[in-house]
């Protein structure tokens, strides 16, 4: 049966590989950039090759860098002696969105998972803890997903920083900003009671 | 605000060209790619720009070719004088899955649609004219839309294929085989009344 030439289904297969990319879209992608002018191939083309060359982890904290410190790390402005422990890099976004942390960030990269043989070292803990007695850390706020995995993390840094001598502050549970009560569940409403604030 | 460094954003604003890519499946796509190995981005940067760079379309047919021809237009096994005309180049596909056509296909690049100012000449119909004397065609099979665009496409072209002296026919419209009458419209199920056949 007839099929498209080699090329084309070489550029299929590769854009299959993308998550949540199946046959029917990754056929739609193909055709899309075969049809559109060549400047659309060749600016994905190039911008693929060269973000995937020009950009590491942050030798400091983790977090995507185009050079050795990512832009965080090298902005002075900031306080070294505050960290803030995240998951992952796009957490870090996250919280700079919010705008409520002048602080550094430490991405670990994961969490602990004793199933999946995830242990500290798997993880940048022992960079972490290396990292706060150089800095003179005074405060590390910890804020991973309130997850089983994020939680026995959390313990578990918690109970290594204190040793460290560093006060470990973990991010408050409530109800979401604008949120309905109605889409809370009982657990996030019980730490939300928990931890009321006098209006 | 913190932003990922240049060369991630570029990425981003690349893949966001892609149909039905948005802004976060874009990141999404962009993330995936940087934590992947190495392998997948150059896989891919490489697919696309040599896919844009090889794909022409076939200077016969206008089907997707590799060369100056496809794979179509050099296999010598299909009835050259028997001439399907399409819109698109994916609908070759779709015929050639149904393995019920042996000629030669004809991409006309869209349909007729004064609206837009797309005429006879903006289409490949100029093409198809020659082509057919040249062949030496018997009968030319209209593959096109059954909407309002690909009806008048269709009853123009008929009329000029005529006046060459050559049989032009359309694609049958009745009930999808599998299909239930229940999702038939009343236009179809009429037309296939009309077109009833003895069993």
């Amino acid at each position: 049966m007839l099929d498209y030439p080699p090329a084309v289904r070489h550029l299929i297969a590769a854009l299959r590989q993308l998550p949540s990319v199946g046959p029917r879209s990754a056929e739609r992608l193909a055709l899309h950039i075969l049809k559109s002018e060549p400047l659309l191939a060749e600016s994905l083309s190039q911008s693929i090759a060269r973000a995937r060359g020009a950009i590491r982890p942050c030798s400091s904290c983790g977090f995507y860098a185009q050079e050795t410190l990512c832009d965080l790390c090298r902005d002075t402005s900031r306080n070294p002696r505050l960290v803030c422990v995240v998951e992952q890099a796009t957490d870090v976004l996250s919280f700079e969105k919010s705008a409520a942390f002048k602080g550094l960030y430490h991405v670990l990269g994961g969490c602990l998972s004793p199933l999946d043989d995830i242990g500290p070292e798997e993880l940048q803990i022992p960079r972490l803890l290396g990292r706060l007695r150089d800095q003179d850390a005074e405060e590390v706020i910890i804020g991973l997903n309130t997850d089983v995995k994020g939680e026995t993390t959390t313990l578990y840094l918690a109970r290594e920083i204190r040793t460290l001598g560093i006060k470990v502050t973990r991010l408050a549970t409530g109800i979401s900003v604008g949120g309905s009560l109605e889409y809370a569940d009982s657990l996030t409403l019980g730490h939300a009671i928990e931890g009321r604030k006098e209006v």
